[in-house]
């Protein structure tokens, strides 16, 4: 039986990982950190009867010998010192925040706007997007869990790239339940205000998850105008609590058949027990993903006249709290750890 | 061609009421006050084309000379000074605040806490229930526009308490979409709480909105130990953004029959264009009245086989922020005005 | 490690079911039955990657030796053969209808109109409301799982009826989640009618679950003019996937206290896994249950600055889908089989 | 005071034309025809106090001198001999199904699978969207009302179209509500299926709105593959009741700059009552559409830090109901027949 450990436990990811953690057959609950509610317990602040009490980071820092792994949920740029700490005490760190996702801590600045303060554990990392990088994860100390609108976007893709028979420009139109936006008070994230809505948000090469697309999918330069491939992403902030949906529209060599992509993806994600791929006609949607730790995945001939056109849209799903953040953390810890990879994601 | 003057435009209610003003034949709009945005205009703050700027309530104060009327959406307490300079200056002004609704300013104190600074203007104060109090309101001066709750309660129950025939115990289980709350943040109001779910709150006999029931349905004693009614009256947060439905059982004495009930019910409303009475089997639901400044209204005996038993459910349904709220008070001013009652209101 | 085989498979019962199972360490998935779809896979019907292949019944009482239990999410009327076959083979037998939850067939032919085909197994039958019922469940053959709203309702009430504290008259005011109908559809049920809006039904004593209210908290004679408590229950459909609230308003004798009440239940609830009982200012929403097979538990005094008063209000929410229905009768199969009765539900 | 007669009129699109009727100064509802429904009440059907009674179509074709106008809202293919007999009485004819809006009546057959039952006609019939034909639509006699998607996707591009601004690609991703697939009971529109959920559909070149973009936007060959624009169109159901945002991403040629574009918009639609041009910065939203006959329209470069570059983004939001069907209907009959263009819409 490991213990695990949850900084910063009192947002929607640190709920869902005491959920998963309370299915897991080997995993259970250590101490729970909130800086902002120490010394209140779980049940004051979510819908839960979990009493587990919360510790403040500092006194979580003196029982790190209570846990086997430390699952981190801060806000980024908090995430770095708390990671070095954790990490130099000797225990497992799962970091579910952006800081050790990029491995060019020049891109880090670029995207976050500050230097990195832990270059050398940031190219220590491993990045948790499982399916992708399994056997660089199997016993790592510190692994970097992928960020929700890369995860969907990653998996939906990366067998294109990795054949190089993704072209250059990629045009993402993501769609993403309100959970999303963490556990915080704000005029758009009210009910009234997002209910019966779709908004686009951060239009425009913008948003910082396009890092993680960038670094994962091959492009060789960080900025939009590098030599890789120019990644045109608008999220939309969607009128649901939990789920992502990336429609992606992408151009293939010519010579390049709908059966050939088929049959490559087919092959890459052979017995991968959390990728669904989905049969010709069959659309992705969030149905296939909420609640679960899985992808699913379509794709499409954009002529379905011409199965070898050029065009396809590609889509994926996931939970954002699952695949998304808590649920591949703890995949991430299974493969780390040596456990049965789907125990507790069942 | 009149003008109006919206004193707190930046709510749900005043965008509510700028978009019945928009639709009506004589009437338009002067200004609008905020205090918090005032130097901003309204578009700023809304998903609207309105252009309006927005001005203190100071400079409001020296132009009432622009409007024929000041509908005021400020919050109670801090309503009654701004209520009594307008009143002073001669305009009409229809309060939308809780600050003018109850006659007696001793019951005030007991539901609101504080001492009425202005008890002259309370007793001028006309309450504007329009169905019930139509007679009065013509040519007020100054109406107290009902609140959201009370409306759908006391539509719903006016008849049986006139006629002698509601029965001292009335449970009331209500259901208010979001905006009810107003447009504030709040963990409570984020949809990722909100929606999905339904929450009771203020249970037992503490929301203030029952004073009204008692003032209206002729308690004859504040408190819910008095001689009068005693309304137990339970409010629910709905994943909606609009919309009441009270749902309310009462007893009726013996001898009273469900045709009597029809027939006191078809008798008080004949010819009312807002009340929506419907047939046996068919009951009120939020569709019957959202988008609307209709009351909807079911009477269902308890047991249908016995359709001169004593119990029977009554449900009502408003939009509160129509009939609950902005609509009533347009139909307010119609009526004080003299303009046809349901202007701007079809 | 036990088989389960499930009749009527395709409906939200029987995906909630399959999920449920997956994460059972004892327990797997036999066959799955579908009259209307027998011939398809599952993942033909649900957006799951589930092949599980779907038999017609008439198959699958051939291959009751494959299985150790069979839940049955048949429509009433339907399972009573089926129960009966699945039972004369051998196999523990879980009914989620309505057929055999009732013990006495005249009841059940007053409720359902139908005269009962198996009134000796009907006697047989344990009705399974776990809390109230766990020893007589221990080894059970046959189960009658209970309804939703019978569950959220006894489970509120029965301390108090078993200490003979529930007065004569009980209102209930319950709001389910759309998935409470069935996977079926309906005009009234498409999202366009059901979304942002509320809705009674079946208002006055028609529905049928009031029978098993009857049944379980005690009224003598079933019909609602009997001896014994009177049941005033409004169901009304939510614009939710999943979950009922039910608010209740119940009377106790005089001298009964707030704490007297609080003692009781938690006497009664004492180390029950899936019971929440919340502290007092903490209302039940749907958010403390769905997702899970609890039931949360409010108790408030109607008048709080009386905390002996005689009225008070009981709030219950539970997920319709889980302890309304897979959830239990997966604890049912738990305790009758012997195994971890969490096994499966945390 | 004009009178309107709809056929089909128990459609979601039937109900807003008589909500709009109601708010017009100068049309009243005539007669409503309903197939199916026929001798029952509107009130019937819908939550609405509106008694109308609900005629047959063969008794329409008998009172079209009790009409200045006729809505039809039936489905295609229906509406061609209808439109033909309303039209051959000499009443003004406002046809919002599909079966007069291609001008070519090959790519109609190609497109929907069926010969135009009446080519001279079609040939007559002026296309509806109001923006861009105002001028032919004053005086019309048969008007076919665009679609909800090409609405919003036409007014959103057309000025880059027809400045010759518009590369050859154009991807669109479109999200509609749920009410744009008609009042009709089917799995994946009932609220448990919908609700929580996003799913793409006609995923490829399929959708027949194309053919209206197609026409509108220059494309010179109605299939995919012709010499003009290629519209790779995605739409997806969304979780609210009414509302399309379209996501467009569009080229440019080089040496057009955002501000030429935001000029560009603004000349084209200078003094548009129902086009809301948003600001940079500002994105359209569902919200700034529903409810209202308003277009939103955003641009926004695809990177901001290069305005001069070839790559945007433009967004588009309409009510589907109403500047999408039944609001634009009624724009059309007041462009057409000389009353005020915003009479009924404000």
């Amino acid at each position: 039986m490991y213990k695990a450990g949850i900084a910063g436990a009192t947002g929607y990811t640190g709920y869902e990982l005491i959920t998963l953690i309370h299915r897991h057959p080997q995993l259970e609950v250590g101490w729970l950190t909130s800086e902002r509610n120490a010394g209140k317990r779980f049940n004051q602040l979510f819908s839960a009867p979990w009493t587990y009490p919360l510790i403040p980071l500092a006194d979580a820092y003196l029982r790190t010998d209570e846990v086997d792994v430390v699952f981190l949920c801060l806000p980024h740029a908090e995430s770095m010192e708390a990671v070095s700490r954790f990490y130099a005490a000797g225990v497992r760190v799962i970091d579910l925040s952006a800081d050790f996702r990029l491995k060019d801590v020049n891109v880090y600045k670029r995207w976050y706007g500050i230097e990195h303060a832990a270059p050398a554990l940031c190219a220590e990392a491993r990045y948790g997007l499982c399916e992708l990088y399994r056997s660089e994860l199997s016993g790592a100390r510190l692994i970097a869990n992928p960020g929700c609108y890369p995860t969907s976007v990653n998996l939906g893709l990366y067998p294109l790239a990795k054949a190089g028979w993704l072209e250059k420009r990629v045009i993402i139109d993501s769609k993403s339940g309100v959970t999303g936006a963490g556990r915080k008070t704000k005029l758009i994230y009210q009910f009234a205000e997002a209910n019966e809505n779709i908004t686009p948000y951060s239009v425009g090469h913008r948003h910082r998850h396009i890092a993680e697309m960038e670094q994962v999918l091959g492009a060789t330069n960080g900025d939009s105008h590098g030599r890789g491939h120019r990644f045109l992403f608008t999220p939309h902030l969607l009128p649901v609590n939990r789920g992502i949906l990336s429609t992606m529209y992408v151009d293939v060599p010519a010579g390049v058949t709908e059966a050939h992509i088929r049959q490559l993806y087919a092959e890459n994600y052979a017995g991968e027990p959390f990728i669904h791929l989905l049969p010709p006609g069959e659309q992705a949607s969030l149905a296939h993903a909420v609640g679960t730790n899985r992808c699913a995945l379509s794709i499409t001939p954009a002529d379905p006249s011409q199965t070898d056109g050029s065009e396809y849209i590609v889509t994926a799903t996931i939970d954002n709290l699952i695949k998304g953040a808590s649920g591949q953390a703890i995949q991430n810890f299974n493969i780390a750890a040596g456990v049965e990879e789907t125990a507790g994601l069942q």
